[in-house]
């Protein structure tokens, strides 16, 4: 397999070089050919590269400059308005205003999301998902127009690399992988899964810059808060009801 | 990149040959290594490879053969319990019991789902993703003794293609693609992105084998209906909810 999938990094500063409209369909086209529910395609995917509507779009996002700055944000939405349209012209009864399937369009794009960054990143571009896309979800609603049945799930900013900064750590893989059966952690084992990741400078650096005591606080307290969480989290429900699926 | 995105299709039937340990622990290496949310890595995969657990998943999902005949089955996870350990091991208290957290980590394991996919895809291997994972989630969660804080969303079957089924059909590129906002479908719309796949061979007799008068009414009436999902959202829902997440 590509050397890409191992050495990649999360590029959040751009060139200001466009993507060529034939490299974006080509992406676009792969993304619809990766596997999807029943081949129903449930899922669509906004493309902005227009200056004003990532004006437009920032505000959801926090304003992180990725959004402004690269070429081409990608929104991809979990979309069952054209399925249902389809089955009403054809005296069929649609039945996908429930959570299942919100989950199932959910599922479908992210698939689609991820296979067009993984071949970004082939292509030498780089990509960022940006985590706001739930978050505000009301209002990416208003600015792409987005109808019934239609929810953001995921936001992607897709560009050349101004810069390839250092590749972040990960957790060993047996933090992630399980065999036969999940083997729950004992506390040394998080201690020994956590070690080289609380030793490194960076999260060092957070800690004090944040001053708390311990990494693990820097989530809680500091970058994604139980407040915060909560408070999203019934703004994303409203958001998903809003759109026609019963949660 | 890789004419694989574009030549691929979904493989359900797997030559009686094992996937060797070092290609699969590269596959999930190259999992780990895509995007997740703050860097938090909140899924898990759990690696399905002995006969007997597959015997045991394969009620959860239907029976599909796929289960006891790939040489791999992989469980992606969305799991908060191993990040909720380490907070409360590094004296911090962990906000991660709602929905918005259970989409995070839900969508942290769909990515590293489809980089494995996109990889094991490139090495020649076939997949299949079988949507009963979110059907059966409550013996899935028995079988695999996933603790709370983790929901199964996404299972796959990963082996070496023993036949390569013709590639399904798409919808047109517009069906999925919005430029700038979302454009709704007008009904003569509706019908020109439809008119493909309507008119193909197998469709006219999927309409035959079921006796019904439209395509859309097989999907409506008979493989994706409104009493099914709407049973499988209440279990999933509880599942979710068992798991620790409030929704």
């Amino acid at each position: 397999m590509n050397s890409t999938y191992f050495t990649r990094r999360t590029i959040r500063k751009y060139a200001q070089r466009e993507i060529d409209s034939d490299l974006l369909e080509r992406l676009l086209t792969a993304g619809t050919r990766s596997s999807t529910t029943g081949n129903m395609q449930v899922y669509s995917i906004i493309v902005t590269r227009d200056q004003e509507m990532k004006k437009q779009l920032a505000p959801a996002h926090f304003n992180q400059p990725m959004v402004t700055e690269a070429p081409v944000v990608l929104t991809f939405c979990a979309d069952f308005n054209r399925f249902n349209l389809w089955c009403r012209q054809r005296d069929a009864e649609p039945g996908y205003d429930n959570f299942l399937s919100f989950m199932t369009a959910a599922t479908d794009a992210l698939i689609a999301a991820q296979t067009i960054c993984n071949a970004a990143e082939e292509e030498g571009l780089g990509i960022c998902y940006l985590g706001t896309a739930t978050y505000s979800a009301d209002r990416i609603i208003q600015v792409l127009e987005l109808p019934r049945g239609v929810v953001p799930v995921a936001t992607v900013t897709i560009g050349w690399p101004a810069q390839v900064p250092e590749q972040p750590d990960r957790l060993p893989l047996d933090a992630v992988v399980h065999y036969e059966k999940y083997h729950d952690f004992a506390p040394d084992m998080i201690d020994s899964l956590y070690r080289e990741k609380e030793a490194r400078a960076d999260s060092l650096q957070f800690i004090a810059e944040n001053g708390k005591k311990t990494l693990a606080q820097v989530f809680t307290d500091v970058r994604y808060k139980k407040a915060d969480n909560e408070y999203f989290s019934v703004k994303f429900l409203e958001a998903v009801r809003g759109q026609g699926f019963s949660v």
